[in-house]
């Protein structure tokens, strides 16, 4: 740490790692490689909302895969009506396709919407969240709820949680270091074998750290 | 951002409502009292702008004072057109008028304005910063620059400094513990006799680490 201490600081075994995003490559000791991905608000769509959206059996189109295996951004997109009738157009769609539709926005956008006080929550853990209203080419959807502000996360494998120390469900830091350093102080560990070692977090997050300039990017217990 | 009602959705933004945490205050132990504001997106204008954007000797109508002694919104906003012709309306001028001028904008704004690397500095300090069209209902002013994303900063008297063992230039942290807790590293000192105890954050942070729902705010070395 470059200054100072946190007062949890003495609570924190010193098996901090240096990890980098892919623009910081080369400058680190040793695997794993961590990489930080910014999410911009999206959606994830179960099979009958696509069918109410898109039309009966419709299929995503993949526009660009995404760095967890089998995910990717659809070329469809939607438009969100939030409660006041304020719009977010061109909202993505993220596949494959999920048992339950979820929306995932920064606070940002959902102050801009009209939510003003959209829950953290990891991805599927929808009951109590907010619903709302989707507009798609084939119809429409009212969604009793899904929307949410995703936690931030980190996915890894089993071999990489051994290597931080770390279980499913465990929370970890994140530091990101520059003109703006900041810590994130929960970032939810997610564990499974087909994970590549990656933490998410959302667009006002990474505008927050000032991510795209960030100088060294650090992840420990 | 990029999102509301109308067609141009994309150039047009609402004003992010401005977070005031008075409610967590005592969170420290003892006196001085803290408190946390999120700023929303604005302007600070000379006289000879003011001049051109709303004819010669044009008053700023105050709409409602700020935190920090002497320092208000006004009633008066201006237009704002970034490098891609995309424009942010509504833009709220701060009184009372400096020296020269300055827009302050969360990185949100700045990437939907088509400012992609909007520089952190502190208030005033704008050289090689990057410029921009303002528009006002009396005329346009072209700013060479003055275009920053405020780096976060704490105003505090002398007392205060001296409660909290720093002085003008320290760098202090606050931690925001809640849902999303944040550690900002960053936070810059600025004493001043006629100051009032307060940290100024941007829309970006104050989402980043759910400010208006925090559970608890701590200012340390």
């Amino acid at each position: 740490m470059a200054t100072g201490t946190l007062p949890s600081r003495s609570q924190v075994e010193e098996i901090v790692r240096q990890v980098v995003t892919a623009r910081l490559a080369g400058t680190h000791s040793g695997p794993p490689r961590l990489e930080v991905h910014a999410s911009a608000r999206h959606m994830h769509v179960s099979r009958q909302d696509l069918d109410k959206l898109f039309g009966p059996g419709y299929e995503l189109t993949v526009d660009r895969p995404l760095p967890q295996p089998g995910n990717f951004a659809a070329k469809e997109t939607v438009t969100l009506v939030g409660p006041r009738r304020r719009l977010i157009s061109n909202l993505r769609i993220l596949g494959p396709l999920r048992s339950r539709s979820q929306i995932e926005l920064a606070f940002t956008d959902a102050v801009s919407l009209g939510y003003d006080d959209l829950p953290i929550r990891l991805s599927g853990n929808l009951d109590g969240t907010p619903g709302a209203l989707v507009m798609g080419p084939h119809g429409v959807v009212e969604l009793p709820n899904g929307l949410i502000r995703a936690a931030m996360h980190v996915h890894m494998n089993p071999q990489e949680a051994a290597h931080y120390g770390v279980k499913q469900g465990d929370l970890m830091k994140l530091r990101v270091a520059g003109d703006a350093a900041v810590t994130f102080e929960r970032v939810h560990v997610r564990v499974d074998p087909s994970s590549r070692l990656g933490v998410h977090m959302d667009t006002d997050e990474a505008n927050a750290c000032g991510l795209s300039r960030a100088r060294e990017i650090v992840l420990f217990k």
